[in-house]
């Protein structure tokens, strides 16, 4: 059976050591206050609720999945996640980076980034039911009513609710401007909603008296296409003026999807039947609405990847140490055993370590990001809130797509290292490659992600904000050009800064011409993209690192950092160079393709 | 539902045009009257019977799965299987190439590779019934007494009975050497199997009246290790002198795996009690003989993930040119539909290319290395047959790692294709992807495979395998290298073939001072190696092309190919190299972790 445990010590080190997060909380006025020491305490106690409440239902809840009574169209979960998802609300983790206002504690988003990633090892299956809330949540709080606030958002911050996002239908999920679900005006102000929706997560269940559903749908006078799409919000019960359930609405559960992991999690195939709904925001730009919550979704598909990417090492390294088999190359190293741990094999080292970098670059990462965010939402200057969104956009598609390629590599890895027994459902090492997979699916492929970084994050604005990014990293470097330690995090990480404007331009020069060539090259560059900010991440942790050990810091936390930073530029970097040349070489080997899919 | 055609048009090319096969097996005696007409119609038959037959309980074999009898230790399979394995049985598939003298057809093994490969398609599961028949058919063949040829190869040849190979124990699955189950010798001269298998493919099952064990044991006074292990057949049930089924043997069923794939397949723990068996070769001389098997079985492997690769493809162009969703980035190309076929997008078709590059590079070098087990086997020229050994035993670890890791790239890749619905089971993909996952694993993992290669078949014999290859990449690029139409696919081969003789001796000289360098590096290496055999290959596929569309050939088939060696070189090619910087980069960043790892 697999084990977990929070990794607080990376997470200390990540927030505290390299962001500096006190510091730029000191800026922003609600969370001037906040200091390490609470951060820590949080994470502390949310990884226990992690390890303790949802880790030890991640396989039963996989084995039992979810059951749909298709007389009352209701959803059992598996065995023990009600449970949990009331121990969840009474500790007050749903309301963790919500605002006041409406209950919540307030805390950065950072912090919440920290523990969704600890819930997303732990559990993923079970954290997409209330993960799914805070797109419902903060698309409200962006978009909705004073009305509409005041009915759901103190419910889906005490996470007395949950909310969700039906957005896909069968023949529409990249392309919503297809999408056919109707909203039809009523005399009271209300709309009545009537369409099929496919693919909603956390789509019905039996751990909330209600759930609300957010619903894009098109309004009797609405353009074709993506501009006539309007956002809705339909709870399963209504909700009367006074906070209390109404009636049933006619927005059912119509079949769970068989899928290849997050058994866990109902996916369910929604019928609307002429339910009400209020209109979120204005007619016709429901989009803009929903990108709110797909936003955060996105940064929350990264966190999974991430979580899972951290379980999957953390349980192949321990396997590694027990397993013996055969000698070591070298000479036998377990002289009182029959054969040595599998982990003194140089490959076996490997796939840990890719594993182990790929979790710790991620992590920096990700919780940069969330400090943007932070920064973003809580900035007293406008500039710095600006800033800080723009560099939040050009992220959010690397966050997304790097971290979940990474983690299928990652977690295919820690499989293998398992040998046969990692095919075996009980190690739980299978169940974490199933679930990684849906990640590079959802919420905008991993192909759609590329082509929101190189087509619209990127080129859409002349590589702007990519500059602002090469300017951090020219900071870097120059501020470690001149220490001779840290050349051989530098120098590589100098040389694709560079390497980066030339290319990108070049893209940007042949897709000007030909829009195929930025279709052709945007999956390859979105990798250089991320092994870019990687490449930066670990420079500046091996600096931490590298000041603490010549402090005489004798944390052996410190070795492992620079150790983890020099194999991650010696193996993992290095696939940079193929995929410059992969991108480079153009559409015109995948178009002038008629002969092949004849 | 997925849909499968046999791909008899690229299997006619690659055998005839390519390989030309009725040419070489002019020169063996056993098959100097097969013609290109009789291989035709036997694949065809083939295709139609793998289509027909087991194709359709593919997914219903996955959903079911086997069930396991606690009580009489019998396993169901799942609906149809046995009805299906009757029809196999009845349309002598099970004899394709197997000695006429026990009532085989005699067709060359690589008849029997493309029959199969159909197979693995069409059901991986069901197809490793009888697939394991072969390991223990070859064993036997090779070192059984003539009683027990007689006993026991006629009816594996007719298929009347199954057989498998019992190597793995818990706590021994890489490393035979640990393996503690014993035989003790009786008056008879038969022995008497004690022990506990673990992950016996198709190990008990309700197809045939018996099944015929190959067991790894230890006689009493066998020394320690590897050189201690004996081979044993210990039919389930025994098996009088006029051949009819005697006493059920203590050889029981002890539980079914539950995994992540392959569910049709009943991998059993075997406990044996006491059985009946005996002794295969000579006494401690078991791992010899069973590697007669683990090579078959090696090929074998990397076969299933072909026929994978193959029907994932398949199914994913399908797909891509039914689905409608965004337009093309170039305009709208299907101006009566509200959105384009997704195959208009280049990322699409980078997926789709790349798993049929993968498809076709690994079918040419799987009918290379098959036709080369028909030369060693046959060929009248003792320097022939020692050659073909040669060739076959370099390209076995290829086969079996390169084409299963290129089968999980491509199998996920097809399932991408399909986005939200590549993640539901209905659809079929990702059972492909489940299904090729253990292919990397079994039968030596794929980092074994790696330190086959470069330690055992490359600097074992100081480089002279892998010259003989360089010999023909030479002679290709020489014959070639005038035509300036080859050009684009003959340059990076013969640079990789120039890198390849400098970079094996750079790690042959790293190793030698220290072994974990080859440990560090193999697994980069394998894949450069793939490399060059699958450039070698697309260079050669592409020349036959260009010849043909020369002489006025019309067949799209010609230009489809060259476009897909075009894509190769483009697209997949260049990671070697990244590859080939990463296995510069050494073993000390690998094994100076101990921080790491503490």
């Amino acid at each position: 059976m697999p084990t977990y445990n929070p990794p607080l010590r990376d997470m200390q080190f990540v927030l505290h050591e390299v962001l500096k997060v006190s510091d730029e909380f000191k800026a922003l006025p609600k969370h001037a206050e906040i200091d390490a020491d609470t951060i820590n305490a949080v994470l502390e106690e949310g990884g226990k609720f992690a390890a303790e409440v949802t880790f030890p239902l991640n396989i039963s809840g996989d084995t039992e999945g979810c059951v749909l009574d298709k007389s009352t169209h209701e959803v059992k979960t598996p065995t023990g996640f009600k449970d949990a998802y009331a121990k969840y609300v009474e500790g007050g983790w749903a309301a963790l980076s919500c605002d006041p206002e409406y209950g919540g504690q307030g805390l950065p988003f950072v912090v919440n980034q920290c523990f969704y990633e600890m819930m997303n090892s732990a559990n993923q299956a079970w954290t997409m039911y209330p993960g799914l809330s805070h797109g419902a949540y903060e698309a409200l709080h962006a978009h909705g009513t004073d009305e509409q606030k005041r009915l759901y958002l103190p419910k889906l911050t005490s996470g007395e609710w949950t909310g969700t996002m039906c957005l896909t239908e069968p023949h529409c999920g990249t392309d919503l401007g297809l999408l056919r679900t109707k909203a039809e005006p009523q005399a009271d102000g209300s709309y009545k909603i009537t369409g099929n929706k496919i693919f909603i997560s956390a789509g019905e269940h039996d751990m909330t008296p209600n759930i609300v559903h957010l619903v894009l749908a098109r309004l009797p006078d609405a353009p074709a296409g993506s501009k006539g799409i309007s956002l809705f919000v339909v709870p399963k019960f209504q909700v009367n003026a006074d906070g209390s359930l109404g009636e049933r609405n006619p927005i059912f559960c119509g079949g769970l999807e068989h899928k290849m992991g997050i058994h866990g999690n109902a996916t369910a195939q929604i019928v609307i039947d002429g339910a009400v709904g209020t209109l979120v925001g204005q007619p016709n730009k429901g989009l803009a609405a929903m990108f709110v919550m797909m936003n955060a979704a996105r940064l929350g598909v990264g966190n999974q990847s991430l979580g899972l990417t951290e379980v999957a090492y953390q349980n192949a390294l321990a396997y590694a140490k027990d397993r013996i088999q055969m000698r070591s190359l070298t000479g036998t190293k377990a002289k009182d055993k029959p054969a040595d741990p599998i982990i003194v094999h140089p490959d076996v080292r490997k796939m840990l370590l890719t594993a182990r970098a790929y979790a710790e670059g991620g992590r920096a990462m990700a919780c940069f990001c969330a400090v943007l965010l932070d920064k973003e939402i809580n900035h007293p200057d406008e500039k710095v809130r600006k800033d800080s969104a723009e560099m939040v956009a050009l992220l959010t598609p690397i966050v997304k797509a790097f971290i979940t390629d990474n983690a299928w590599a990652a977690t295919t890895a820690c499989q293998q290292v398992f040998g046969g027994h990692g095919y075996i459902k009980e190690w739980g090492m299978e169940q974490f490659v199933r679930d990684a997979r849906i990640n590079m699916i959802y919420e905008g492929t991993n192909t759609i992600q590329s082509l929101d970084l190189l087509g619209r994050k990127i080129l859409g604005n002349n590589g702007a904000s990519l500059k602002k990014f090469g300017k951090l990293v020219a900071q870097l470097v120059e501020a470690e050009g001149v220490n001779e330690k840290m050349a051989e995090f530098i120098n590589p990480l100098a040389y694709l800064g560079d390497q980066m404007t030339k290319f990108t331009t070049e893209i940007g020069f042949k897709g000007f011409q030909n829009p195929d060539e930025v279709g052709a090259a945007a999956v390859d560059y979105l990798r250089v993209a991320g092994h870019l900010v990687f490449a930066y991440f670990f420079a500046r942790m091996a600096s931490v690192a590298l000041k603490e050990i010549a402090a005489g810091n004798t944390d052996p936390f410190y070795q492992a950092k620079l150790q983890t930073a020099r194999f991650y530029f010696a193996k993992l970097f290095p696939e940079t160079a193929s995929l410059m040349r992969t991108a480079r070489s153009g559409s015109k080997v995948l178009m002038d393709t008629d002969a092949v899919f004849a």
